[in-house]
């Protein structure tokens, strides 16, 4: 079980449109530089964080994403469901405890949810409640606690990459 | 993201098991019976529970699987762990912040774990905690619950397909 590597991406691409948030829209082939990611499977992410109204899409030659909101209003449970592409779950219940001879004969509707699906989603509300109580300001911080210069050497990076020196 | 099917069918096994107790060892074929399940697969998974010292397995035309320790010590998160193939994880960090120009250009030596790795570890272990203080026979008892007449129902057709009535 693993979340899709996408979450990384659309973190990473969070933080940085949060460290570059005085310019103007950034286009999704220009993020992809930041990490060397390939720029359509990146640009997939960065639309499903817009339509979870994480970023904002603006077409055209100027073109490009934006944080929606403040980063400290992005949680990391938005990003988990947003390329998730719903409310991301650990377990699905495929109700196998109706089935076979002793789902027949049993004289119980089995209208409560199964034992087991329950006790998972108990587990799972722990898990979605952390990451929904974990801000992208944090991680940010976090971040930059581990790699100091990271989010300094983003906008150096984009300035000069923007502007190349011309002999 | 979804834990592998294997794990439903490894608990309410582990629950038939238990129900069988005073049974000979079960083959996974009648196993498999129970809730109509493909056997090749469910042996498969009864195998990675025997690795992970969850069940026993005997070998021979009277072989088969048994609980290899009471079912209140056995947890949630020992079948998780065992159909999952060792810890379950929720997120694998690809370590993009090494990637690109900023990767490159960080004086850090990100020697620390990134701060989006350390709060999914955190996350997850919220998540594993509660799958580990969640025994099965806590499970057994709310899946008979919901679905009182299981256990009695799982015995009466064990004995009755074992010795069919014979005309």
């Amino acid at each position: 079980m693993r979340l899709a590597e996408g979450v990384e991406w659309g973190v990473h691409s969070c933080l940085a449109l949060s460290w570059l948030e005085d310019e103007a829209p950034i286009p999704a082939a220009r993020l992809a530089d930041i990490h060397d990611l390939p720029v359509a499977y990146l640009a997939k992410q960065m639309q499903a964080l817009a339509r979870a109204g994480i970023v904002s899409s603006t077409s055209g030659a100027r073109g490009g994403f934006r944080l929606a909101r403040p980063i400290r209003e992005i949680s990391l449970l938005d990003v988990v469901d947003a390329i998730e592409g719903g409310r991301a779950v650990t377990f699905e219940c495929t109700e196998i405890r109706r089935r076979g001879p002793v789902g027949q004969v049993s004289d119980s509707s089995f209208s409560a949810p199964c034992g087991i699906a329950a006790a998972m989603r108990r587990a799972e509300d722990n898990w979605r409640a952390a990451l929904k109580h974990t801000s992208l300001a944090e991680i940010g911080r976090e971040v930059l606690a581990a790699a100091p210069g990271t989010a300094d050497a983003t906008r150096v990076w984009f300035a000069q990459s923007r502007n190349p020196v011309r002999n």
